[in-house]
């Protein structure tokens, strides 16, 4: 395509903002139209985002203008519906929003229930209707990491016992307001759990299941954990099922066949794909029970580098154009 | 008791061995006779444990003396075994192996099966068998994680089905030996798995089940992970069960009453514990499914530090004695 | 002594009036009598320091009690001054006060000078003063790691040229109120400087020299670091030095060797005091340069460990008394 | 230019030879032709360096090949001098080395001192030379963080006083290859110091320094550290100079103002520059005192991504080509 796409930015102060700003500086076809942040308006996003000295003299503006293309979203959870309702113009052009506002397809309008009109933005799960969006709700980053370890297994119904999921997250998952677990002197050499049993992303994994496999009704039952470390996420799946490893890998690799960013490895940890946008996974059969264990970042392929995943699909272009990044893997 | 516990230690140079000598030194009713080191043999303690410099002027020797009245054996695995048969008279005193050699108790003997003369010192399960015995097996790290985890279900006769376990261990628990996945480089800011559904306390983990539950017999899906942490573990396990959270609560309030190192808490986490013999635990109960959250010092509840709870037991000690441990908590 | 030193401790739910408590309850002359803290007045002390589960039913009140022996001031800098003010019974009893308000001894009342009663509470410079005090300000735990280097030279008056100090922080150094330089998320594998040249404890380490060295008349140029640890302090001293490398140890030896805390090492590091009082020192001599490079746990020896110590020498116990902790060393 | 670049690694298994290869996979005018490693010979990349998998089928082979346009030694200090003298067809094309063996220009041959013919590759000190070379000698790490605070102010003749420099260095700085001090049991949560006084690059910081001041004679007392993260260098130096805050800023602006990866900054730290080929920079002017702050990442702009800034100068490409790099930041 002959010209850039113009994109603005709805809270590009946080660390999804901030990694979405680093993201399209380096992205061949977008150019940064505009960056709001209510904080931090007025101020240089060098100022806030110190890595970016040198790469940009853009500031912080205080509410979203007309003329983008694209516009993103990254806010708290709540924030982004209120957004968009108070800027109705957003919705001339195409959206991607990364808080959890639009992912639910089927909301409650008191009585009645609807669908929205965004696509759940899971490239692996719905790549053809991404194309065709004009509205995305980017998935979350446990939810991302859990749901490429099941959908192969959905696409071909197996899903049918319990599912236990054992999934730790990064500090940077908890953004970048102060809070007790994200407090080094706490979180350093420390690992906790939180919200066992009731994590919020469990509603979108199990949307996406049924999407695959209507008939799944079984409970998965998920611990998530706070690492001590900042960025990835690593989710241990098991589930019981009836395939040999050879078979369950070649179903794997079937399934991804055609999904540039996921990959079947030896062996996993978090570090190989920090910094990148890539899931690695790994699969390890027993008797009756499946390992399947995956990492991700949970700032890229949790959430920034997901939602540049989904512009390159709305617009015609390479899924992998500007997120061909240098893994920090050391 | 007027006399102190004159004591021997083998294998003090690795971790086990020196956490052994810092609670030792500290004891009220202990006295190091000896430690050895083969690798080190000749060399002031503090010269390889450069904190106890100024508390201590031993030095590493090569071979075990007679004369002690309890040998700590901190040997490798399989190493122990094989000491104990070159220094027989080693067995004339009493024994506490921290080693894996001796803790399934029914062993192989080429055709037949042999008990051997080693009780399991896990002071939650077998305190009053502790207290008459001349040998011990110190359970590994893991498998006091899990099973103070499942011992007051077990004692009811309720693990009735697959048991799911996810548990992290910091890198203390891979010893002082150099290898790829204790590098610095790679484990900072890393997680990952290893030895899914195959580690090998297992064995252990089931043994003490059944000592409890013979009729157990369903699988424990064990996935241990490596994290970026240096002590401690957290256990995160999943049973269905049941019973309601304050019937679940209730049975394990009874079960530890009066175990001294053992904790009912309301949020858990790792550095609550680090530095201590505790082993605190979280239940959550959520429709039939229950979570039990363990936390334990691997090295000390884990290792060095239950080795001292079972000497005092062994010989006739409070069960707490020189294990009032300041945490590092912070 | 037979009665135990009756205690109240001001200030009680952060890190240095935790780690008080940690100490105080395993301390054989001690007794807790009342822990105060304003925002977490009727919860349970184990509530706010959860490892203390299972040691103490104390629960927090909300003002200073009479009849302690021993008052500990664990506030905020300004704070300790305003709550004598305000509690001037508390001046009847023994005080030691961990802020940074009485530590100048000289201190300007609007238009004059004037003495304060508070004897400057480091064990190594004023040991015979403490021991008659009855108020005690407690050293600053950057000026405790600097001033442990530099007294055995301005003991002989040998600080005659610039001093270069570049000394490193863990995390609790900052207390554990929320900031954005204690976010897991930016201090995670991160180093930083800050108050360069202008730290606040300069004052205390030239008044301690100059009390020992009158013509000292340089400049300490300090800066300060922040590390990615939760505890100690390395300090890293530069002087110029006409002494040989054999005359420089043999004069500290000599004024170290009555204090049971502070040990010349061969290699220093961070973990070999972690958890623990000690002072452990490095010295390098080359060409004309002299390094003097000291660890402390910067909440022990730098902070509630001293005051501790300072507490065994005005009631005439043994320094180390309750002291002789267990290194967190791995 | 229309053809690209075709490359020889020699040593490629490595921290410096996989950052190489991670770079120059995504370099627009580069291509891999071959990666030599003597230990992993045969295995593909990706086995060794995971983080590749799906980005390259390359496989490590066992010796050097013709036909390359620049070969990268990634060897330790001794074998690159060693390799090129058993494959000096090798001095047919471009060579950067990434060792110590060619840095300092002026070496003993036995009797004699001889030039050696390779460029010292330092772009801010070197520009034009490396245009023009043949040979680069690629700067060490804490060289390059401690050269480019000196830079300024040595070419400007300021530098007439001893120099104290603090630097600390994330332990990949150390290499791949395992020790006791990158064990990450002993790492995590420390820091300590190391080679005090006598770190081998001095000699090549002397040399630059002496290249734009020749009168410079003073000491520079340099104290290396061992940080406890993964990435980067932190050098805090201390100079006595007779300039303003503000003439010293000016100075280093006009220095570096051609200079795309160096920026002087309000506040440093080193995840601002972590997994990119930038150096940031702070300045404190304190009566006498200027101390400067500099932060890299070893691993590029202290290693292999000043070696690809050389090879873009070498062949006449934008300096910045392929190191446009997201940083890691959080």
């Amino acid at each position: 395509m002959s010209q850039k796409i113009k994109i603005g930015i709805i809270g590009g102060a946080g660390y999804t903002g901030g990694e979405l700003v680093r993201l399209l500086l380096n992205h061949p076809n977008a150019q940064l139209q505009y960056v709001v942040s209510k904080s931090q308006q007025g101020k240089d996003l060098y100022e806030i985002h110190q890595d970016l000295t040198g790469e940009t003299d853009l500031a912080f503006c205080a509410t979203a203008e007309k003329g983008a293309d694209l516009t993103f979203l990254c806010m708290s959870h709540g924030d982004a519906k209120k957004f968009l309702d108070e800027n109705k113009f957003l919705y001339d052009a195409k959206i991607i929003d990364l808080s959890r506002d639009f992912r639910i397809s089927r909301q409650s309008t008191g009585d009645s229930w609807q669908e929205t009109a965004f696509i759940y933005g899971l490239p692996e799960l719905n790549r053809e209707k991404i194309k065709k969006a004009n509205y995305i709700a980017n998935p979350g980053c446990f939810a991302t990491a859990i749901q490429l370890g099941l959908l192969p297994l959905a696409a071909k119904g197996l899903l049918n016992a319990d599912i236990n999921v054992n999934a730790t997250t990064g500090s940077t998952g908890a953004g970048r307001s102060l809070n007790a677990t994200t407090h080094f002197s706490w979180r350093n050499d420390n690992l906790s759990v939180y919200k066992v049993f009731e994590h919020e992303h469990l509603a979108e994994i199990n949307q996406s299941i049924k999407q695959l496999q209507n008939s799944f009704s079984d409970e998965i039952s998920f611990i998530p954990q706070r690492g001590a470390f900042s960025r990835g996420i690593l989710a241990a799946i098991t589930v019981n099922i009836g395939l040999s490893q050879s078979e369950v890998e070649n179903l794997f690799k079937i399934y991804y066949a055609e999904h540039p960013f996921v990959h079947l490895v030896k062996t996993v940890d978090v570090k190989q794909i920090t910094n990148t946008n890539k899931c690695f996974m790994q699969l390890i059969k027993h008797k009756n029970q499946l390992a399947i264990v995956t990492v991700i970042d949970n700032l890229l392929k949790g959430a920034s580098g997901q939602a540049v995943q989904n512009m390159n699909l709305m617009f015609g272009l390479e899924e992998t154009t500007g997120l061909k990044l240098k893994a920090n893997v050391y």
